[in-house]
């Protein structure tokens, strides 16, 4: 009992000391490690394993919606970037520069790609002739480098993975639909394989990605209040087509421009989970993701058949398509309980003696339901009936949560005790550069996105009309 | 019927100018298409569809063996690099080098991988402790940097895209046995999705992998008679758990280096599979790898029924987990039948008036044998037939061709006689590097892999008794 106390002792409080917890929960349960090199992380198997089934659920989205996956080069010649203009002032200063390579200095310097819109955009410009050329609708799954000075694994670090659609259309009509279209998938995502509940919408002028006409964002709130910025959307107008020469020949014979959206998640989505859903024992993994689905642990392991019966559970489970481990270890039944609590799997089933004896294993869920009996002749169906509830009640308790502590504020004073208090902010805002940055100011709170439900009055900061109502927090 | 010609006739002649015509397929194709940076390639959507798939047949053998995927950051500090001599004057001449980041120089420049070994090296030191903790087996789907002068898509370009496995062992004889298993894995792999026929073994100290005590090889015939290596796997031995620290504890209780191995295969497979099965009419894809196994073409499409029948049955093939496409655009059936010949499609489905009144379809292989008649009500299962039939017959042909290639050589003559003829030559060695340089010099042939089966009596250079039974081979 005093080793298992210890073990669970090992992470901080989650309600006194959250930046703490989040990075004991990472490291120990082995999600991540700090690389070498300042800014960068290691993505250890057990992280990686979500990383898979997140790509895997993308990526089936994504072709549904008619992408294809394609790879384009690492490096961008430093000229590439200045070709439009507010995206080199966006990016620029947090590049990683390569200036030798093969032993030489290089005759123009190249960065590594913090993202692909010029370089995309160039061989699109090579491509596109026609107007039967489009839509083009291409999708990229990469690593991408935007220089960081402090590591936050998953949330900020110099390097991290993600995956960038790009696409081209012969209307600003089709392209700014696919910018909808693309956070809608987003929004189902997080929904349905994150259980994670967001907050979509336009993005200020402010916040949006360099080089884009409007960005729209998908905020989460965690654990603390904050909001993370989960996934984007931005529609690129003609911005990147002029000034990458994508231009085809439309059906009236005439030359025209195409007009370009992107999107992208990277893997700060490892952090949203963690952040939204876990608790004071550590991870929560939404079932959907989680690497491992449910963990079997025998009860009095060396009595007879009871090993045999755990195996032959694990080879139903996982011949039903459920990710199952068996742990057979030496550890006792409770040091098991506290590893794969902290670790976050969804189900454990606890299997032994007596329980064979009446047919049935003890199932006991990691959000916190009441243990239950399932007979073993229904384990698989059982086994996907409590993941379905699992994942339901995750995403309804985030949501409740969320829906809690999002507040009215008419005034600075309000915007700041309700952030103060761990709380989105809705506020009317009269669209003035000046007013967004005083919000900054006074709060430390950014706008994230624009409710589409425009209801506030007056602008919080100057009290003019409210062209705007806006979400504003505090965010990662 | 001129328009059709002419489509054909933008490959070169694959007998008299096998280069021009595989960069032609490479590029007409759509496979990939040369990156503005000298020496990079973008992979395209139909390219990189055949690495998608490579990647999930690999991803499951390597995970019943026991490997878990794990993200190790792409930029490595140039000190690590110099830990172990030989790896490091082996790699530094090629190796991309970063020395500004964030706007600011940087206190150490820092290496783009050109392969792992050193940083995760230096996180296994980290993390293993125990031999509890061994064996270590993971790995990596990854992009990696080797600077070029010249590009050959696929072959030869800065950048590549690959996976590499990574293993720590308590034990050298378990280290060595893992890197001859992994090597039959690749082999496994190369004949069952690739069809393609390999000659495995051992490589001599010249050309194995720099920081290795041995690498084992795997090569493929190009249909030019050149050799591709398609694969290696490295024996590690102590070298790099000394330089990185990576140090167990043992059962009884002394601390010992752990032994190590590594083994990767990259998109260089896809150039492999071009160049061993492709003929004068373009791409011949292997049907377990092929983005589209299928094509149905309509004929007479405007007739009633013809192309709802199409859609039918194109469902019905989706659904059994075939990759289908319906080619219902507005081109003439003759046109269609060389674009899908020209992209390798392993199976054509003609599908008319007639064939519909009769209730069944018309089946045209890509490698040549007749056309064949399928009753439509056992489509998936008449497809699923062919497809391994078609499979099987190009691992055969393809095996036959290498077989009859292989020749002996007594002499330096013979053997150069046997590579400008296009073969594989057999022929003894002495083991000693300045014969071995001295036949590159001679017959610009390098030593591929020892033949297991030791025959050779004297050395191919010097006459001197023969230790190794090698087969040489100009190579890719």
């Amino acid at each position: 009992m005093a080793k298992e106390k210890q073990f669970v002792e090992q992470i901080a409080d989650i309600e006194t000391d959250f930046p703490q917890w989040y990075t004991d929960v990472v490291l120990k349960t082995k999600l991540v490690d700090y690389g070498p090199v300042k800014g960068t992380m290691v993505i250890r198997p057990y992280g990686y394993a979500i990383w898979e089934n997140i790509q895997r659920e993308f990526d089936a989205r994504f072709k549904t919606n008619g992408y294809e996956n394609a790879y384009f080069p690492l490096l961008i010649p430093m000229s590439f970037m200045t070709k439009e203009a507010e995206h080199v002032e966006g990016f620029a200063p947090e590049v990683a520069v390569v200036t030798h390579a093969g032993g030489e200095k290089l005759a123009e310097p190249l960065c590594v790609r913090p993202t692909s819109e010029t370089i995309i955009g160039t061989m699109y410009g090579k491509w596109v002739e026609s107007w039967r050329d489009l839509p083009v609708r291409m999708n990229q799954w990469a690593n991408v480098m935007r220089w960081e000075k402090t590591t936050r694994p998953f949330l900020r670090t110099s390097e991290f993975l993600w995956q960038e659609g790009h696409s081209v259309f012969a209307t600003a009509e089709e392209a700014e639909a696919e910018t909808q279209k693309m956070l809608r998938v987003y929004e189902e995502f997080a929904k349905n394989c994150l259980c994670m509940p967001v907050i979509t919408g336009r993005k200020t002028e402010k916040e949006k990605f360099a080089g884009a006409v409007a960005t729209y964002g998908m905020e989460a709130m965690m654990h603390d209040g904050k909001s993370l910025q989960s996934g984007t959307t931005h529609y690129l107008g003609q911005n990147f087509s002029k000034a990458f020469d994508i231009k085809f020949t439309d059906k009236d014979g005439a030359q025209k421009y195409g007009h370009t959206m992107s999107f992208g998640v990277s893997t700060r989505l490892i952090g949203a989970i963690i952040m939204t859903h876990g608790d004071e024992r550590g991870l929560v993994l939404p079932p959907p993701v989680a690497p491992v689905q449910v963990v079997i642990v025998p009860i009095a392991a060396k009595k007879e058949g009871v090993l045999e019966a755990c195996a032959a559970l694990k080879n139903g489970l996982a011949e039903a398509g459920i990710r199952v481990k068996l742990d057979d270890s030496d550890n006792s039944p409770g040091w098991k309980f506290n590893e794969w609590e902290m670790k976050g799997v969804p189900l454990r089933i606890e299997l032994g003696p007596r329980d064979l004896e009446e047919g049935h294993m003890v199932c006991a869920r990691r959000d916190g339901a009441e243990k239950t009996f399932v007979p073993l002749s229904e384990a698989a169906a059982g086994v996907r009936r409590i993941l379905a509830e699992v994942s339901e009640n995750m995403y309804e308790k985030a949501k409740a949560r969320m829906e809690s502590r999002i507040v009215n504020a008419q005034s600075l004073e309000e915007l700041l005790r309700g952030v103060d208090g761990g709380n989105f902010v809705r506020a009317g805002w009269c669209g003035c550069r000046a007013c967004e940055d005083k919000v900054k100011e006074f709060a430390q709170a950014t706008s994230r996105v624009f409710d589409q439900t425009h209801t506030a009055k007056t602008c919080v900061t100057c009290g003019k009309e409210a062209v705007h109502t806006v979400f504003f927090a505090r965010a990662y």
